[in-house]
C-alpha cells in the first residue's frame, strides 16, 4: 500500500497526483438512475470486480443490490470482511487451493460459484462436504461470449443434473453474461444480441424444469445491455458494475431509452510535468495510471485537448491551435479508457465532492489476483 | 498486499496463478550478459521502472551497475529504503510536495533529476536549499522521443546555465533517452536513430563545453539501443531496464551483434479455468495480469497454442488442429507483451529455479505513482 494521495478537506488541486478521484455527486445519481431504471423488475447483483472497494459495495446494497458478484475468490473474501453477506463469484474456479477457500467462505456469508465442467462439479461437492459448507452453483451458459460456459440446452441440463446430485452444492440456476455484446456500439445491436442470448436462456431453463429441476434464476447483464436483459422476461438478476463509473470506452456506445444516462464519475488526475513546445504537453500520467486496452483516456472538459499517446508513465496531449493550453504543473482531469483495469492500478480512491476531498475509499480487492 | 502466490520449496505446478514467475536462472544469464556485452566501456545504471524491487536492484548493483534510474519519487524512494545509494530519477519533477520529497531524498543518498524548464529548475533548487540538500541536475534533451526535454543545442545550453547558477543543484550532464527507438524493428532503423541522437548530443556537449561548463556525463539509452549508444561513443552512462526480463514485444526486435541475446526471464504462470469446446481453453489470466498495451501474451513452448483475446479476467486460447491440448486445471506460462506495466499488476515475483520456488520478493515499488 502506497501512501494516500490526499487528505480530507483538500482541495482538489492539492490532490497529488496521479489520483484515482470519484466525482461523489455524479456517482451517488449513477447509483440512484440504475435503481430507477430497473425500478424492482429484477434483483441487483451489481458487479464488484468494477471497482474492487468494498466502501463502494456497501453503498451498493444500502441502495437495494441483493449483494455482489465478483470474479475471483479473493475479491469475494474482501467483499465478505468488508461485511457483503451475498456474492456470487460469477466465474468458474478450478484448483485445489482456490476451492478449498471458496468453501471456507460459504461458511461465513451466502456464497454462489459458476461451473460449466462436470470434474469441477465434483471436486466443489469434494471441498464442501469437507468444510460443512452449502454452496449455491449456478451453470454457465454461453449465450455468445465464446469464453467459459456450456452450450445452452442438453449440455446445460446435463450439468445441472450433476450439480442437482450434490449434497452441498445447490443448483440456483443460470449464469447468462453477454459479455462481448456491452460494446456492440448501436442500440439495435445490442438489442438483438441480447434478444438471442434470450431465446437460448428460455429453451435452457424450459429444458431444465420439463427434466424436474427447479431452475430458480437467471442471472447475467452488463451496463451495456440490462435493459434489454429485464425486457426479454428471460433474466431474474443483473450483473451490471460500469454503470458507477462510466468509461470513455461505454461512453462511445448509443446510449437511448430505455437505457438510462449514467455520467462519468471516475477520473484520474494529472499533473502536467512538461511543456517542451507550444503544441504539446505531457502529465504525469501513463500506462501505469490508466489502462488503455479499450482506448487512450480522454481529456476531461478541455476543449483542443486531445491524449494521444502514452508511455509507462507519461501520457502526451495534443493541444490544438487556439485552444487554452495547460501551464506547467496544472492539473487535468482524464477520462480512463476502461475503468475496471484502471481502478487495480491504485490503493485508494480520493471522493471528491464540490472541489473537495471529502472520503478516502481503499480498494481492497485491488490485485486481487486468486 | 496480497497473499502471496507460493512458499520456497513448492513445485512451479504448486504455485497459485495467475502468479509473476522469474526463471532465476535465465534472469542471472541476462545480468551478466548486459554486463559482459558493454565490457567496461560505459557506466551502467540500470532503469528500476521495469523491475520495481531493490532485491533486483541490489542484484545489478552487485554485478556492476553504478546505481538505477527510477521515474517517480516514490520508485525512488523505495529503492533507498532498499539499500541503493545513488538515484537518478530519470524524469522531471513537478509540484512542491513531489519537490520536497525529492530534496529530502537527496539528503539520505545521491540523487539526481532531470529538467527541462527553468521554473522546475528555481522550485528544485529552492526545496533544495530550505532541505540543505544538494541534487544533481541534469538537462533532459529530445533526441527523438517527442515527449519531455528541451531540443539540442542552444536551449539545453540556456538551461544548463539555470543549473549552473543555483547553490544547491549540480549540473551533471544531459540525460538522452530516445525511447521511440527502441521498438524500431530492424537493427539498421535503430542505429540509425540513435545515430541521429548521439550526433545531437556531441554537438550540444561542445556548445555547453564551449561556454564554459563542464558537462561531465551524458545518460540514455534502452534495452533495445544501448550497444549503438556505446558505439557512437557519445554516450558515458546506459540506462536499460528490460534486459532483465525481456518480454514479447522486445522480442519482435531485430537481435543481432553488437546486442547480445536476452532470454524471456519473466513469466505469467496461468490455470486453464474452461475447456468448453474442443479449440479453447481459458485460462485465468487476462488484463488484470497481463498488460496489453504492446500485444497479447504469448504462450510458452505450447505449440499450436495462441492467445486471441483477453478480458480482465480471462485469457482465451485457441487451441490448433493437432496440438496437444491442455486440461483443465493444468498450469501454462504466458510471456507478457510488455513487462514493465504487467510488474506492475504484482505484490510479488515468484522466483523459480529448476522447477521448485527459490526465493518470493516483493514488488516494493508497484503502485509507486507519486
Amino acid at each position: 500500500m502506497t501512501r494516500a494521495p490526499a487528505t480530507p478537506g483538500m482541495r482538489l488541486d492539492e490532490v497529488d497526483t496521479p489520483a484515482l478521484v470519484i466525482e461523489l455527486d455524479a456517482f451517488e445519481r449513477n447509483l440512484q438512475r440504475l435503481v430507477e431504471a430497473i425500478a424492482g423488475r429484477v434483483r441487483l447483483r451489481a458487479h464488484a470486480k468494477t471497482h474492487k472497494c468494498s466502501e463502494i459495495a456497501r453503498r451498493q446494497v444500502a441502495a437495494g443490490a441483493v449483494g455482489v458478484c465478483c470474479q475471483k475468490v479473493s475479491e469475494a473474501e474482501a467483499m465478505v470482511a468488508g461485511g457483503i453477506g451475498d456474492v456470487l463469484v460469477s466465474n468458474e474456479i478450478v484448483g485445489a487451493a482456490k476451492i478449498a477457500r471458496l468453501a471456507e467462505l460459504a461458511r461465513q456469508a451466502q456464497i454462489g460459484v459458476c461451473v460449466d465442467d462436470a470434474r469441477n462439479v465434483s471436486e466443489l461437492e469434494a471441498a464442501c462436504a469437507k468444510a460443512g459448507a452449502r454452496l449455491d452453483v449456478y451453470v454457465e451458459v454461453d449465450v455468445g461470449a465464446r469464453r467459459c460456459g456450456v452450450a445452452p440446452g442438453e449440455p446445460a441440463l446435463a450439468l445441472a443434473r450433476e450439480v442437482v446430485s450434490r449434497r452441498h452444492l445447490r443448483f440456483a440456476g443460470l449464469q447468462a453474461y453477454h459479455g462481448a455484446a456491452q460494446h456492440l456500439r448501436s442500440m439495435t445491436e445490442r438489442r438483438e444480441a441480447i434478444g438471442r442470448a434470450a431465446t437460448a436462456v428460455r429453451a435452457t431453463r424450459a429444458l431444465i424444469e420439463a427434466a424436474g429441476i427447479a431452475c430458480s434464476r437467471v442471472t447475467g447483464a452488463g451496463s451495456g445491455s440490462f435493459m434489454f436483459e429485464i425486457e426479454s422476461g428471460a433474466f431474474d438478476e443483473i450483473q451490471p458494475g460500469s454503470y458507477v463509473f462510466m468509461d470513455a470506452d461505454y461512453a462511445r456506445n448509443e446510449w437511448a431509452a430505455p437505457l438510462p444516462r449514467f455520467e462519468h464519475a471516475l477520473f484520474v488526475l494529472a499533473t502536467v510535468m512538461s511543456r517542451p513546445v507550444p503544441e504539446r504537453a505531457v502529465v504525469d500520467a501513463g500506462l501505469k495510471a490508466s489502462s488503455v486496452d479499450s482506448g487512450l483516456p480522454l481529456v476531461w472538459q478541455r476543449a483542443g485537448l486531445e491524449c494521444v499517446r502514452v508511455s509507462d508513465e507519461h501520457g502526451v496531449i495534443e493541444i490544438a491551435p487556439g485552444a487554452a493550453a495547460p501551464a506547467l504543473g496544472e492539473k487535468l482531469l482524464l477520462v480512463p479508457g476502461h475503468c475496471d483495469p484502471t481502478v487495480n492500478l491504485y490503493d485508494c480512491y480520493v471522493g471528491v465532492r464540490g472541489g473537495r476531498v471529502e472520503a478516502l475509499w481503499p480498494i481492497d480487492a485491488r490485485g486481487a489476483l486468486y
